[in-house]
């Protein structure tokens, strides 16, 4: 981050305080984007209360549509309910807003970005700018050198889900079950697998086959957030798609279990692993006999996808598992967001 | 349990003091198998203990190949490289080995059996019978029914495993960890993920792509038991079956995505439920407008297999997914071994 007094960017930030917001202000003081003045912006509750921004004390103001004057870039990640009604008000006053929210994701009119997939969808925009689901982000970007290379014909994912997903209270929910459940008590069940459906369950020593809510068709909303959103990012509605999501008692970093089969017969796992060692955005971490794999205790605080047990299905010749693993809350939110922001910049889509 | 002076079985349960040969005593005691006399077996360090078995208290002793004269049917659970040595050494003195181990699963001669599936097999067994691996077990138990009705074409599967599949000491050590982690403090990591292995990882909080060894082909063990023993006990050799196998921070009951291709594209999810409601040991749990759907929590201590989220892929006709959960340690292990027994003697191939 660059903080400029006379130029640079004006950039707000709406829901500054949560899991994603605080890690927006981490993400955007590492990154060269020029900042001239920070808006950060939150709830009445927050209003008030400061937070430190290059070295500087910033007052966090409630998010109002007014607060969008002379705002450059919003950054939005205080919920869907917020984003419908403050986002459209952002972009009217001149703002582009990158929405962290699923509220605008499959609008035709909404780029929906992951900068090493699709940056150029960016010029496409109409001010607002989604930011894909976390567990499309991080399975987008490890398969997108793939498709490319060697078509991809379809994929079926397995995630395995961290519990900041669901914000930063559902992290101290895990940490308070984990801690009833090892002192022999029951454990209080308030927020998982989601806050605003009928039933709460344990989420300590469990897993819960239930992302967000379910769907007439029997998917949870995070599994068809992943069948659509995989298909608009990649731009290749023709791919067959489907996914299981399950919560499990992970803080952060989701793992997925994918499985792919490309559009060639004549392709190995080596071949797969030498386009993910240069794939932008990618760390491959893959050698078995070292027991070299990915993990969410590793990846999280990293901003990197990490990539591990490639190998092809020993009777499909064009089947191949990936283990993919990256922080839900950086490459899943708050960092793939500020990458969007400087593609903004790089492609001349904003001006400092 | 009958337990009787005169007549009945004489059973032998090797490895009576681990996380399986405990259970194995309470389902014998649940079982209406008739029980003459115990021979509660272990290591020369459990030797001299005592058991509870049926109001009587039995005294362990340690195994050696003396010790299977005059019993009927002896129940091995106490790892590969003793039932290596000591079940042929039974099966020559005229026990019926029912082995929990993988030491025979894959030997020709060697019956390998899930009853729901398959009980017919035990009537080619040469003294030892095969308990299959516990995450295989409870997806063929699910699985079959579908089969037989409508074929099946191929499987994939990604595992929620348990810690409790690498014994008791795991689950200890994910208790201790779990408590180090909600403390600051840096947890000890000796066991997980494969005891056996050069590296050792934490297991609380996190998800470790890798159970049992990685064999030459960059699949787990546990990853290639699950792709054979499926064929084998299935009699199938031609299904397509690939797996990654994933241990997460729960303790007892494992959970699988299955993804199934069947023979026919008229088929619907309700036609499966329809076959899984009617299934031998198997539970549909599956109504997603009231959040019903198996968990490892729930499952635990039971003897079923609990299945749900059974839907069809929005993209592909004839592809399916399933969520089955069950206690690996019951179904998984003990209570399986002990319905191989109530087979035998049910089938006449031993006689109390």
């Amino acid at each position: 981050m660059v903080l400029l007094n006379s130029e640079g960017l004006n950039v707000a930030v709406v829901g500054v305080t949560g899991a994603v917001g605080t890690r927006m202000l981490k993400m955007l003081e590492g990154s060269p984007l020029p900042v001239k003045i920070l808006f950060p912006l939150a709830s009445a509750r927050s209003a008030g209360k400061t937070v430190f921004f290059g070295d500087k004390e910033w007052t966090i103001k409630e998010a109002k549509p007014e607060s969008f004057e002379n705002i450059d870039i919003a950054l939005f990640s205080a919920g869907g309910s917020v984003s419908k009604v403050l986002a459209p008000e952002a972009a009217k006053r001149g703002a582009i807003v990158i929405d962290n929210t699923s509220a605008f994701r499959m609008d035709k009119d909404v780029p929906l970005v992951v900068p090493e997939v699709n940056e150029k969808a960016l010029f496409d925009h109409h001010g607002i700018i989604a930011n894909p689901n976390c567990s499309t982000i991080q399975m987008v970007a490890a398969l997108e050198p793939i498709r490319k290379a060697y078509g991809l014909k379809r994929i079926i994912v397995s995630t395995y889900q961290a519990v900041s997903g669901a914000g930063a209270k559902a992290i101290a929910e895990l940490e308070k079950q984990s801690e009833a459940v090892l002192n022999g008590e029951k454990p209080e069940t308030v927020i998982m697998p989601v806050k605003s459906d009928e039933k709460h369950y344990q989420m300590a020593f469990n897993a819960i086959p239930q992302i967000d809510l379910f769907q007439p068709n029997d998917y949870t909303f995070e599994e068809m957030k992943m069948i659509n959103e995989t298909k608009k990012i990649m731009e290749a509605p023709e791919i067959k798609v489907s996914a299981t999501c399950v919560r499990v008692p992970v803080s952060i970093s989701h793992g997925e279990s994918v499985y792919i089969e490309i559009d060639r017969n004549n392709v190995n796992a080596e071949n797969l692993k030498e386009l993910l060692r240069n794939a932008p955005g990618v760390v491959l971490e893959d050698d078995p006999a070292h027991q070299i794999y990915p993990m969410p205790v590793n990846a999280s605080g990293k901003k990197e996808v990490f990539v591990g047990r490639v190998r092809r299905d020993p009777d499909v010749a064009n089947g191949f598992h990936l283990w993919i693993v990256s922080d839900n809350l950086l490459k899943g939110a708050a960092w793939n967001s500020v990458q969007i922001a400087e593609s903004l910049l790089k492609l001349g889509l904003v001006s400092a």
